[in-house]
């Protein structure tokens, strides 16, 4: 398959430009009798929708989703779920005056190097607004993993990081992260980060970050060794939202510091058998999921377009300077946060189906 | 397909397990008329092969690898081509202890929950000698850059932190990675890992590692957003090795706490067109290429079979703790290094194809 | 993938149900730069169109096919095409009284076994509602072919058998095709099939059929051996089109009767080098094309639904009969030719693409 | 994938040259635990072998299969399991003198289209050597199907036509079948294409044939609507084989002639549930099997390599006549009946996993 498609065995597809008449995906591969309407897979756009505090993109899209095939009487019937939402605010004439200027950081160069041509308007596919057709089939995929296991998977996103500014893990609350615009799981860290995020947004500048994601109740056993490894798998999925640059697993980078006998993640006879004392591989095994919660982080560059001038050239070969002008994110890692979300469930949803086409069940074989 | 294929245009499939009786790979889609032989091959497979200093595991294997099909008169023909290597210093008796046990770090408890049973001759097909078939598949993969493409590309690889300790890159010399056991860019640093390990491996423990990868002369225009990006694809090419948890492109995790004015890879008109002032992006905008090198870091986690006992339990439910004798890389990112590269080729190879067929040409549509 | 996309390099995957809102699909991998508009697509919906003889179902549709993206200023971008058209007559009452009951020769029994539950309104996904857009997604694969070879390939089919009757070869005449609502080759032939066909219908039962699609102009050097071969993929393609039970290229299987040397087809030296002197092989040999026509047939068997009373058990097991009222083609044969039209286009395109990745050209390598 | 493998999720890779130093197979996705040694698979491989009558092949190939990987202890381990066979008898020169020249009816001339070269040596990788290889996967295949099943799958094939000649089928024993050199059931029938094969031989002329295979106990509910239909991907299980030129299900082509009334296949209740009265369609309704035997036919073309002369060209563009010499079999449908056994073996194994991963069962959700 092209590109715009991920997944194995639950998969799906995305179409889509920015200012095009519509954006939507094909979700296939999905169970029969899934319970599934769309206020299911609006209450996550919903998060990711723009236009909700200062500190996202003004744009205004309702981002209404419609399931237009697959559901009948409220149930999956196992053939592919169509989505699609219709772009309401296409202001084509914001980027008119960058149409023929390569924007620094951006995919304007590599796309017309690619294809000869290009999009233009608001980057076209390479616009972040596809990440909303992620976001509602990964919706899908966490009605999946509700339906198939008996203890249900908890997917959670939060912001650890922004631009130099970290969080104290100690201060970590689930409960804060919906709580203020920045997901941010610690609520000082939040507080300061608004101040942080005015002061570039003023300036006309932007930040990067760093968005963790978790998975609990991942059934062991997951993951296919040994290229399409359950982190594997993740680092492509993380990897590929818009202006990712790293991903990590557990401990990820800081491992290469350590030693073996600090890393290794012992384990002793629990109430209900064998557990691990630590968690430094994040969950993941020789590529295989352990039943320890999934952990993932992933870097977000900062936003591209902002309102500091920078060096570029034009199409036909001028030397100019690029001010992206309109309504931008000045960190767009915030809204990353509940891509990050969907992209986890539905790298799990794949290798539970996965795995329960090798093996027979969608967990482990044998447990312990 | 299965989880033991990787790439969708160009690919390979291994197959083996490390005290088989061999381990080999088929590569597919390889184009005709690429002159190969099975030096071109041995050549790559030297450089990863153990044994070769006191840094790395002892087991005795040539590694000779042998070409079984899809070459006829020196040349490939276009059909599957089947590389082999027989396994020969299998001394299963060395792990005979720890059958029953769940050796901390390693994939023994995740393969037996996900199959049910599990080879445990030498961690079976979890071994990292698995990764010898990356390295031939890599070398076909050089040759069909070389073939296809007029100007060379160059793939290379370094070690770039051992443990805690960095190199300093203003010493980078590539002419030193392969005059050191460590593939060290940094003769300085070189010399002093060797004493660092030296006493790692003399007090039973092991070292993490930060692998860098570079590829020169990667022509503008590979890469297939949405999902298939040439970035995204990485990612999951090199988690996918062994020990692997982090991977990173360009500035990578430390994009996050700079600016977007920062981090903007600015460009100017140059000799022979436009040109980047930077490369923050390590060589990818929006998942495809730039024209500019394709950097790529991966960090690696410490080696989990080491003589430090380690707390953990038996299948049958007893707790014990694990000693891991035998024949051990006291830092396994070491020979690591040849295999980043390889997945490096294949991962490039594949996208040059894939641009060809979707655009006819193995490069940028559009040049300026 | 699961099973509503086609093709390895150019694909498609469609959705929908028969009395869904809509029905739609999306077509990846297309080359940037192909002229598309929707004029191109709806002319090849047109044929296929129901309602436009007394030979088809009555039921109303426009067919009406909307471009969602991937064009921009009239020209394919490289990214993903959404077409999507709306279901406009969905009389689902007319299917009310069926709903508890397996139509004899359709998919009611398969689809409720395999999903447990069904969306039994004009047979839901199993419907052959779904292959308007397998046309709209062939109408795209045309433009393709036409973008990138410089001599056009031409894909047309024609109706060669209605029930027992077959045509006067003879007297095939392209220009009929188009000329009467059988898109029969033979005006002779079409004259008497109005008259069986009336009387099909008239006494409440249908007929079966033999379509023939043929591909001019193909170049020689397409199809991947040894499974995803020219015909083998062509063979997969038809035999999904709904009712068709068997396929055969060339001579097909009336070559299991002939002898090696009369079904041998010998080679000359032509005007423009080796000529064939004969087609028996379809233009296939060894799964790879020859240059000359790629010829296929396939077999359509008689509308399921009839007004003839058929016996059969309800889904709580009692014994009934039924009778299919509503709209139905009297022979789904007929507008099976612009689906087997389209299907050949698309595997060609498919193909051709394939070859241009591993070759680097988009027919042979080498001529003669 | 490039075009040497096939599946989605149960998969083999096939690799290797008629003369080359061995072909082999990779099969990946087969579940853990199943129960494989050699002998279940040489046993399969015995009867495709040549040289046991003198109606196949004189070729000496003992073609001892290998198991290299997949399989510990008895048992197959959820890892790729690797099948190699040595080529034995590679008596190059026998097919020295027609390097040049493109033997009608193969695929010589299309080959070096395609590659623009070719591997001369007996056909090289477009020789029918390849299906030992099908034969070994679909051994496994037969495994793993008894593996997951309760009920056992009987896949067994047959010869039903040869030449112009066919069978009674009143007079169809299996038990025939491996009594005769011709998998023929039909005793009588056997004795007469004896007859008539040795005139065919001496007279340097070959023969055509029609295979049937026929699966029963397969459950219902196994195949993908709406491309990889059971029926679709078995067209192009059958259609890959070597000069198959025509595939049908249940009536096939047959169909055709018929009325809706006399093709439907009725139901009632039976002791067990609803029972088919009849199998017209070939025990695949919708593409999805229906519980009753899976039945198909493929047609062989005659033996391209014959002794009569006939016109061709060479490559360098000479007009000669081609007599081909060696040891070729006067019929290649003979030895194709285990082929398209374990073809078809290898389609409902990749399917039994596909809807085991979709709906947790492999078979019918509902049961009626």
């Amino acid at each position: 398959m092209p590109g715009n498609s991920f997944g194995q065995t639950f998969t799906f597809t995305t179409w889509g430009e920015s200012h095009g008449a519509a954006i939507g995906c094909v979700v296939d591969g999905v169970p029969p009798g899934v319970a599934l309407a769309e206020p299911d897979i609006q209450k996550h756009l919903d998060r990711r929708r723009p236009g909700q505090s200062r500190y996202t993109t003004q744009r205004q899209e309702a981002d209404t989703v419609r399931i237009l095939s697959g559901v009948f009487e409220g149930v999956t019937t196992g053939t592919p779920i169509a989505l699609m939402t219709e772009n309401a605010d296409q202001r084509s004439k914001d980027y008119g005056e960058i149409v023929q200027t390569f924007r620094p950081g951006h995919a304007d160069y590599t796309y017309l190097a690619k294809y000869g041509l290009r999009d233009h308007r608001g980057g076209g596919r390479s616009s972040a607004r596809e990440t909303a057709m992620r976001v509602a089939a990964g919706a899908v995929a966490r009605k999946v993993l509700d339906h198939i296991l008996t203890a249900p998977v908890s997917v959670r996103g939060a912001l650890v990081q922004m631009g130099p500014h970290g969080i104290d893990r100690a201060r970590w609350d689930w409960d804060e992260v919906d709580a203020n615009p920045f997901f941010c799981p610690d609520r000082e860290a939040a507080r300061e980060w608004a101040d942080y995020l005015d002061g570039v947004r003023k300036r006309g500048s932007s930040a990067g970050a760093v968005v963790e994601v978790v998975a609990e109740g991942v059934p062991a056993g997951l993951g296919e060794p040994v290229y399409d490894r359950l982190d594997a798998d993740l680092a492509k999925a993380l990897m590929s939202i818009n202006a990712v640059k790293g991903v990590e697993i557990g401990n990820g980078f800081a491992a290469a510091a350590t030693s073996g006998e600090d890393n290794a993640d012992e384990m002793r006879m629990g109430a209900d058998g064998p557990e691990f004392l630590s968690n430094n591989n994040g969950g993941v095994l020789g590529g295989i999921s352990s039943g320890q919660p999934v952990v993932a982080r992933f870097a977000v560059k900062p936003t591209s377009s902002i309102l500091i001038p920078r060096r570029s050239v034009t199409q036909s070969g001028e030397e100019t300077d690029v001010v992206t002008k309109g309504r931008h994110d000045p960190c767009v890692g915030i809204r990353a946060v509940p891509v990050g979300e969907a992209m986890l469930a539905l790298v799990i949803a794949d290798h539970l189906l996965r795995q329960r086409a090798q093996t027979g069940t969608a967990g482990p074989v044998r447990t312990f």
